[in-house]
């Protein structure tokens, strides 16, 4: 099998090369809340409104005084003060920290906030990250989108900005500026959550990130770590089902060479139209992967599409299933069916066409990703599931030449944020961050594991998934989540009484 | 006495409204080289050049992606590796934050980085701060002053990614990223040290913050704390000394107004030209008395002018000398005279021209003291020296849009790098950092002046006055001002020692 160059697209409609681009929208939760909800959240959702939407006069550029700089948006975000203990008690303010979407998607699938709440008597606020959702500069999202001097403003530094000066004016408004701020945050979320706690310890007292790959920069962490955990998972289930889908892109490339191939594979997957290239079959394959690995939840969840509980295991299954033979592409079928039409609903498919949420954010990340968030995902070992392939920097650039007109600034991120010698560098210097991980979670390679002090502390679950802590808790959840989020209640419940003991 | 309003304008050329406006060049040293030197530095700057010059190439905008973003500059820095033990032992890697001013003034008055040199084998760097000296971008001085559109790049936040984005280059290039790095800054570019430690703690290991003043932003410090540490100084030499200079504003004014009054004033003040206005006369002997205050060093030292030790001492001994009588004018003429012409050159004065380094800086710090510094100083309490007056915000913002169309962010600093409950934020949060004041110096009034944790210290000394202990040490420097300097290098090697340790 060639080896092929792999470039860094988050979203799979943007690939050409090879079905391994990384997965679309690879950090977001975007799951609905699942049926089984605990009491209190039940409560929340059942017989209130889950927020009120408000908006804040945001600057648009913090960093500089030109005229432009002084241009303003409506930002948005959403609050709900139904548990708080108000002001005069300085009761905690929760705050998430908006990612690449619509805030009102993760709002509504941040059960873990929403769960605690009433434990801590704790006002929620989800601000929304500019340039999604509602909260774009410019007048409309399509003057937004439309070029470098307009997307240039959406950048992580000014994000981070625009919470500060957002969660301050809202303190003041309140009249609540002794009470502490918590942050919390999922994926790139994540990220943004660990930074605001460094960059903006006068801000807020402590940071829950949740599934941050921030160490995924520069080579800090192995090209290859992304995909070997996908790997991993499916191997972990049964090695025969690691072995088929591991051999089959040689088959479905060797098939789409053969006369009739193409129908063949068209007919095996259900696709509704002709002339699908294997790149596209292929690229649609390793969405259904990727994304049921980082999704591998204990629970029925719905990401992109509904999945069952332990979904990596039911693919598996499938594959395992004597029922198909020695039918590779049967096989597959199978496996694919359940991330794609896990309801039974769907007839055919077209690989071609994205996921409906994705294709809502897809100019914003891919921005994003060609400016600072350069994460060298896309490679694949010897060994992996997927084919081998190198990560190609310069290829990446071209990309985003072409797309943009602008060069991506690779270093950066570990300019500002750092992530280097992280252990050493925080071990005397910052304090009160969780970096939550779940080791099936392909983007846990890039993640904190390790402790780095006493109040920067990692807690790694070996059966999780992407953020699986800031679901909604469910009456099936397992005890290791349980447990995750009990220890993560009772050091935030530490940062708190710290903080009012001073 | 007639309360007047007080505008922050750093730079005395131009205030309009009175004297008591904010010293010119508040933040800078501008110390030529003493005799007597110590043995070490003495010879780095008798048989060595104290530094080599080289250019960094730097990125106009960090925080955006815009066209306009990528544009670059000529950054300056200066080095001396004649002390480094280099990259192999990871020898330290000492920088100086360069404030608002010509880098080469800096380096060569800052003498205690090459003093401590040889002790740690320690490479220095002095780095420019951009849109000052040679470090200019849209390819001259005149280009880039012309409008709100190039000076808008001019902002700490750029400044601080600057020096983070040199720092880390410059590292690679020598293969020295395991050298430590210590910053050293003093007033602004002391600012500019301390927050550089709490944003960038990948980039440097602590930093010394000498008379930073990160305290008086915002309505942390009252208004009236800078003017009544002056008042403070010249009353602890003697009290008549104080009540001079404080009824001389009325009876200048009074003169003023008299027939053949004018007239008076420039004869008692030796001034060069007729019709000068009582508000520029009381401007010029308002920049004597603050810059005097501010630099009133133990040993002979050269601010803007030259001094002699304890200058203030010698102002009010010239105030207090029988030989003038009762004559007020004949007094304060003798008193600023130590200020304007120590050296006894100067036949003349004319108060309506700025000091000649004042000159070279002055579009560039009132702008910044326009968008982002801005610092309440200027007011003055019922028994200060100075007639009282109150701080007038909004005043100060008409000034800033007439001068550059532009409207001063008064909260951002503090949103950016706090400075509210700076003792409860950083009590567990962040490490080594040196705090270090002289109470003579009326910018210690907004400096941090307790510890605030075992790592994040405040020295402070009751006899010092302006970052002296940045200055080049002298055989007549007292016990004081040594323990001062042992204290920090004892810190500073500590900081060291652990590093090495992880």
């Amino acid at each position: 099998m060639k080896t092929r160059i792999i470039l860094l697209f988050f979203f799979f409609y943007f690939a050409f090369s090879f079905a391994k681009t990384t997965p679309t929208f690879p950090f977001s939760t975007i799951i609905n809340r699942p049926n089984g909800l605990s009491a209190s959240s039940a409560k929340a959702a059942d017989n209130h409104k889950l927020y009120d939407t408000k908006y804040f006069t945001q600057i648009l550029d913090h960093f500089t005084f030109t005229p432009q700089s002084y241009h303003t948006f409506q930002q948005r975000y959403l609050i709900n003060d139904r548990y708080w203990g108000g002001a005069k008690n300085m009761a905690p303010i929760f705050v998430y920290m908006g990612n690449e979407g619509d805030i009102e998607w993760f709002t509504q699938n941040t059960g873990f906030m929403f769960d605690i709440a009433p434990h801590f008597n704790a006002l929620l606020v989800f601000i929304e990250h500019r340039f999604y959702g509602k909260s774009v500069p410019f007048g409309g999202e399509k003057e937004a989108k439309s070029s470098s001097k307009t997307l240039g403003y959406l950048s992580s530094t000014q994000v981070l900005a625009d919470y500060a000066t957002l969660i301050i004016d809202l303190k003041k408004n309140l009249t609540a500026t002794d009470s502490p701020v918590v942050v919390f945050g999922g994926s790139y979320g994540g990220m943004l959550a660990a930074w605001f706690r460094l960059k903006y310890p006068h801000v807020t007292i402590g940071a829950l990130a949740s599934s941050a790959p921030i160490l995924y920069f520069e080579n800090i962490t192995s090209p290859y770590a992304f995909s070997d955990v996908i790997t991993q998972d499916f191997r972990s289930e049964s090695e025969n089902c690691y072995k088929v889908i591991k051999s089959s892109w040689q088959f479905i490339e060797d098939t789409a060479k053969q006369a009739g191939g193409p129908e063949i594979l068209e007919k095996s997957f259900r696709i509704c139209k002709n002339n699908i290239s294997a790149d596209s079959l292929e690229n649609w394959l390793y969405t259904a992967y990727a994304y049921t690995a980082m999704t591998d939840y204990p629970t029925a969840a719905n990401f992109l599409n509904p999945l069952p509980p332990y979904p990596v295991k039911q693919m598996c299954k499938a594959i395992d299933d004597p029922r198909h033979g020695s039918d590779i592409l049967e096989k597959l079928y199978a496996a694919v069916n359940i991330f794609y039409n896990y309801t039974g609903e769907v007839n055919c498919f077209d690989p071609e066409k994205p996921l409906e949420v994705l294709s809502r954010i897809g100019v914003q990340w891919r921005w994003q990703t060609c400016t600072e968030i350069i994460i060298p995902v896309g490679a694949s070992s010897k060994d992996s599931i997927f084919p081998a392939s190198e990560w190609n920097y310069s290829e990446n650039a071209k990309f985003c030449k072409n797309a943009f007109n602008i060069e991506p600034r690779p270093n950066w991120i570990t300019t500002e944020f750092g992530a280097h010698n992280i252990k050493r560098v925080l071990k005397r210097f910052g304090s009160n961050i969780i970096f939550f991980n779940g080791l099936r979670d392909p983007w846990s390679s890039g993640g904190v594991l390790e402790n780095i002090s006493k109040s920067i502390v990692a807690i790694v679950a070996k059966e999780g998934a992407h953020h699986v802590d800031l679901r909604f808790s469910t009456k099936e959840d397992p005890k290791w989540l349980k447990d995750v989020r009990r220890k993560e209640v009772k050091i935030i419940h530490k940062w708190i009484s710290q903080y009012y003991h001073k």
